[in-house]
C-alpha cells in the first residue's frame, strides 16, 4: 500500500508543480497570453503524459480523486484505498504547489485572487471533465494500450479549446487555489468547480455505457 | 448501430468542438495571428488523434462523409451505414459549434462572416482533401497500424501549409459555418469548398490505385 | 517500378509543398520570426514524418539523392533504380514548389532572391547532413524500428540548432531555389550548398563505421 | 570498448550543439523570451529522445555523469567503463558547444557571462535531477520499453517548470560554461549548480527505492 500511496502522491504533486511552475515561468518569460498558455500546455502535456506511463504498473495512475471514486463505484478499487488515495492525491497536489512556490519565489502558500467563474466557465469544466471520464471508461471497455497517450491528449487539447483551461480534477483544483500566478483559482471559486467536475464525470461514465451494452451485445452474437 | 451512430456522433461533435473552441480561445488570448493558429491546430493535432484512436474499433473514426462516402462505393459500408454516419456526422458537428459558441459566449449557431473564396484557396482545400484520402487508402492498402497518428500528421501539417488551412470535411466546414469566430466560415462559401473537397477526394482514391495494381502485380511475382 | 517512381516523386513533392508552403503561410501571419520558424517546423516535422513512414515499404521513402546514393554504394540500390529515384525527387520536389507557390499566389515558378552563404552557414549545413545520414545508418546497421519518428526528429531539431536551417538534402534544395518566400534559397547559393551537404554526408557514413565495426566484433565474441 | 565511447560522445556533443545551437537561434529570431524558451526546449526534446533510442543499445545513452555513476554503484558499470563514460561526456559537451558557437559566429569557446545563482534556482535543479533520476530508475525497476519518450518527456517538462531551466547533467553544465549565448552559464555558478545536482539525483535514487521494496514485497506473495 506504501507503493500505491507514494505513486499516487509523488505523481499528483509532480502534476501540479508542471501545472503551476510552468504558468509561473511564463508569466516571467512573455506578455504575450498566447504563448503563456502555449507554454504550460507543453510543459503540461510531457509532465502528465510521462507521469501515467510511469506510474502506471504501480497506482494506476490516477492522480484525480473522480477517477479513483468511478473505479470505487465500479469495484475496481476498495473503499480502503479510495480513502488513501485520495489523501495522496489532494496532500501530494499542495506539497506540489509549494515547490512551485517555491522555485519562482512566489511565497509558501498564498491564496489566488484568480476568480473563475461564470456558466460559460463551469459549462467548460463539465465538457472537460465528461470528455476526460468518457475517454478512460473507452480505454477500459475496449482495453487499449496507448491510455497514457490518449488522456494525456485529452487535457492538451481541452487546455485550449474548453473555456475554463480543463482543470478536471478536484485535488489539482483545490491545490491550484494556493497560489497567486497565472494557474492560480481563487478559493472561493473552487468549491463550484468541483461541482461541475462531478457533474461532468457522471455524464461521463453515463455517456460510456452505451458502448459497454454494444459491446456486450455484439459478442452474443 | 446505436454505438457506431453515436461513436460518429460524438466523435465528430467533439472535434468541432475543439476547433471552434480553441480558435475562439486563441482569439481572446494573442493578437499574433501566427499564435492564434499555432494555438487552434495543436489543439486539433491532440483532439483528432485520440479520437480516431478512441473510436477506430467501435465505427472506424471516419467523422468525414467523404471517408464514409469512399467506404461506401469501395463496398466495406452499406447504403444503410452510410446514411446513418453521414447524419451522425453533420448534427455531432453542429453539436459541436453549439457547444463551443456556449463555452466562449459567443451566441447559439450564428452565422459566420468569413468569406473564404478564390482559386489559391480552393487549390488548398483540393491538395487538402487529396492528401487526406490518398493517405487514408494507402493506410487500408499496406494494412499500416498508426492510423491515427498518420492521419492526425496530415492535418497537422496542411493546417499551415495549404491555404485554406484545411477543412478537408464537408461536416466539419458545414458546422463551422455556424460561428463567427476564428474557425468560421461564411455560408455562402460553404459550397464550393465542399465540391472542391469532393474533387480532392477523387483525386486522392485515384492516385492510391496506382499502389494498388503494383501491390497485386508483385504479389503475383 | 513505377510505384516507387510515384512513392519518391509523390513523397518529395508533399515534403516541398509542405516547407515552402507553410513557410509563406507563416510569413503571411506574423511577424515575428521566431513564430514564422516555429510553424515552418511544426509543419514540415508532421510532414516528413508521415511520409517516410506511409511510403516505407513502397519505395523506402528516400525523398533525398544522398540517401539514394548511399544505397547505390552499399549495393542496396541498382544504377538503374538510383537514376530513377534521383529523377523523381528533383522533379517532385519542384512540383512542390509549384504547387506551394499556386496556393500563396506567388508566381508560378519564381527564382529566390534569398543568399545563403557564408562559412558558418555552410558548417550548418555539413553538421545537418552528417547528422542525416549517421542516423540512417545506424538504424540500419542496429535494425532499429522507429525510423520516421528518429528522422524526423533529427530535422525538426536540426531546423532550430544549426545556422542553415538544415536543407540536408539536395533535391529539396533544388526545388527551394523556385520561390521568392520564407524557405527560399537563392540559385546561385544552390551549388555550394550541395557540396557542403555531399561533404557532409560522407562524414556521416564513415561516423557510422565506428559502429559496425564493433557490432562485427561482437558477434564473433 | 570504442564503440561505447564514441556513442556517449556523439551523443554529449549533438545534445549540447543542439541546447546551445537553438538557443543561439531563438536569440536572432525573436525579441519575445517566452519564444525562445519554446524554440530552445522544442529542439532540445527532439534531439535528446533520438540519441537516447539511437545509442540505447551501443552505450546504454546515459550522455550524463550522474547517470554512470548511478549505474557503477548498482554495480551494472564497470570502474574502468565510468571512467571511459564521464570522459567521453565532458569532452563530446565541450565540443558540441564549441560546434554551436561555430555555427552561430559566437567564437571558439566563451566563457558565458550569465550567472545563475540563488535558492529558488538551486531548488529548481534539484528537483529537476531528483525527478531525472527517480524516473530512469522506475524505468529499470519496471522493465518499462519507452525510456526514450519518458525521458525526454521529464526534459521538456521541466525546462518550463523548473526554475532553473533544468540543467540536471554535469557534463552539459560544464560545457554550457562556453558560450556567451541564451543557454550559456557562467563558469563560477558551476560548481554549485552540481552541487545541488548531485543532491538532486541522490533523493531521486532513494525515493525510487520506496517502489523496489514493493516490488520485491508482492513477489513473495
Amino acid at each position: 500500500m506504501l507503493a500505491k500511496f507514494a505513486a499516487e502522491f509523488i505523481g499528483t504533486a509532480l502534476l501540479v508543480a508542471t501545472v503551476v511552475g510552468s504558468g509561473a515561468m511564463a508569466q516571467s518569460l512573455t506578455q504575450d497570453i498566447g504563448i503563456q498558455l502555449l507554454i504550460n500546455t507543453i510543459s503540461t502535456v510531457f509532465s502528465l503524459g510521462l507521469l501515467i506511463y510511469l506510474f502506471a504498473g504501480l497506482s494506476g495512475s490516477h492522480f484525480n480523486p473522480l477517477v479513483s471514486i468511478s473505479e470505487f463505484i465500479g469495484k475496481r478499487l476498495s473503499g480502503k484505498s479510495l480513502a488513501l488515495y485520495i489523501s495522496a492525491q489532494f496532500s501530494g497536489g499542495v506539497l506540489g504547489t509549494l515547490l512551485a512556490n517555491q522555485m519562482f519565489e512566489k511565497g509558501t502558500l498564498v491564496a489566488s485572487t484568480k476568480v473563475r467563474e461564470g456558466s460559460s466557465i463551469w459549462l467548460g469544466e463539465i465538457v472537460a471533465t465528461a470528455g476526460l471520464l468518457l475517454i478512460i471508461e473507452l480505454i477500459r471497455i475496449q482495453k487499449l494500450q496507448a491510455a497514457a497517450i490518449v488522456i494525456t491528449s485529452w487535457i492538451g487539447a481541452a487546455y485550449f479549446f474548453t473555456s475554463s483551461t480543463s482543470f478536471a480534477n478536484p485535488a489539482v483544483t483545490f491545490a491550484r487555489a494556493w497560489t497567486d500566478t497565472f494557474a492560480g483559482i481563487a478559493p472561493e471559486s473552487v468549491p463550484l468547480f468541483i461541482v461541475f467536475q462531478i457533474l461532468g464525470a457522471t455524464i461521463g461514465v453515463l455517456t460510456a455505457r452505451l458502448f459497454v451494452a454494444t459491446k456486450k451485445e455484439s459478442s452474443l452474437v
